[in-house]
């Protein structure tokens, strides 16, 4: 059976998240549903990564297994068509061999999460970013960011309900940008905890509004301790934003 | 009766456009409905000019006089509240004399216009541009763009029933760029014809993908003939960027 690395994009706000779940509808199943119909069966989709739902994606990956031989150009067609009116692109498909595997082959993670600082609701960006009611110092942000930079325990990063095995993780590199009058946070990582980027976001939110100093932020971190953590980010502003292999 | 000028941004899916009509919800109704509820009864609101259904606004400018004399914020605010799920946005209001008209005072007016040349369908900005299947040669549109600016009689690129007095008027800059794997169509004019910018547009991406040269361009518009506009493009991809005063 040939194997297909695709690259998807999508907006999470129908969605419980990517994972096939019973209480609503999930952007693995609308993926599978689509390759049922394309492949004539069911087939089984492995995301590189589980998104929360809400959480959107720029360019989730995935790999698949088809019984039909097709060109990766019809796969991707094909697959798009199927898809009907749900907000999910296939990007790109291509032929892989079968020891590609889109969760285990990932050598790195990146996400990007949207922040608009303004007084006024969005339309425009309603569901797509988070809205701080002030301006936020973007400066400090930054600076409180690279104390994640490097192996840490990241206990007060990681939701309570986290399945990984251990909270140490390695971050490789965090940016927190002004980009067209948003804030940007940019975070790349090998692999990433249970809403870790959430709960980094909103505690380097409380330093970017003054409540939390910069020596806040790295003492929370150090205490390895989930009460330390700022609120989480809503899911509105996170974007999976590519994964990368060797 | 103190007069309030209003900045409003709106995602244009849901509306039949900006002006009120029988046949479904529009951005006017839904900001009168709104100073209603914060006035205590019904309240004209006067738009710098109409946009069409689906046509956004990143800042559509207006005016409005009330019976209650509030701080510009508060009007905001309450605007915001009473507008409910409606995806609009009053981004600012501030005091202005009675000599003010959202419509009559402007000096100029931006549109931007967003479209994504890509193969897959769009699922995070469907709705918000417009995707092109292939490539667009950007420089070749920037070109053939120029032969628009300054005072020329519009007619290729004015919808049939648009009811301005004259189809000749002036643009004063039009530029087509490349930004983050877009194609942005930025056009500044005092006034537009109906449907000016997405007949443009459409004949402009001719001009992108090589089936109008630059000079075929020049001569349509030179013709003065309805018949010689491209395909008109969707609505999806429209913004009214700015309204300027003097």
């Amino acid at each position: 059976m040939p194997r297909y690395h695709l690259t998807i994009e999508y907006d999470g706000r129908p969605f419980v998240g990517w994972q096939r779940q019973d209480n609503g509808p999930s952007v693995q199943a609308a993926l599978e549903r689509a390759m049922a119909a394309l492949d004539g069966g069911p087939r089984e989709v492995y995301g590189a990564g589980r998104t929360d739902s809400g959480v959107h994606a720029l360019a989730q990956s995935a790999h698949v297994d088809l019984e039909k031989d097709l060109a990766p150009g019809k796969v991707r067609d094909a697959l798009n068509h199927y898809l009907g009116p749900d907000p999910i692109s296939v990007l790109s498909a291509r032929r892989v061999d079968d020891r590609f595997h889109a969760r285990f082959s990932a050598v790195r993670r990146g996400y990007v999460y949207r922040i608009i600082p303004r007084r006024a609701r969005l339309a425009l960006e309603a569901g797509r970013a988070w809205r701080t009611p002030r301006a936020l110092d973007v400066a400090a942000m930054h600076e409180a960011a690279q104390s994640l930079v490097g192996m840490h325990d990241f206990t007060t990063f990681r939701d309570a309900r986290c399945q990984a095995e251990t909270p140490v993780k390695s971050i490789d590199a965090i940016a927190v940008r002004e980009v067209d009058g948003e804030v940007r946070i940019n975070v790349e990582a090998i692999s990433f905890l249970h809403r870790q980027v959430r709960s980094i976001t909103g505690s380097l939110v409380e330093v970017g509004n003054g409540k939390w100093s910069v020596g806040d932020f790295a003492g929370a971190l150090a205490a390895a301790d989930r009460t330390r953590c700022g609120p989480v980010a809503p899911p509105d502003g996170l974007y999976l934003a590519f994964v990368r292999y060797a």
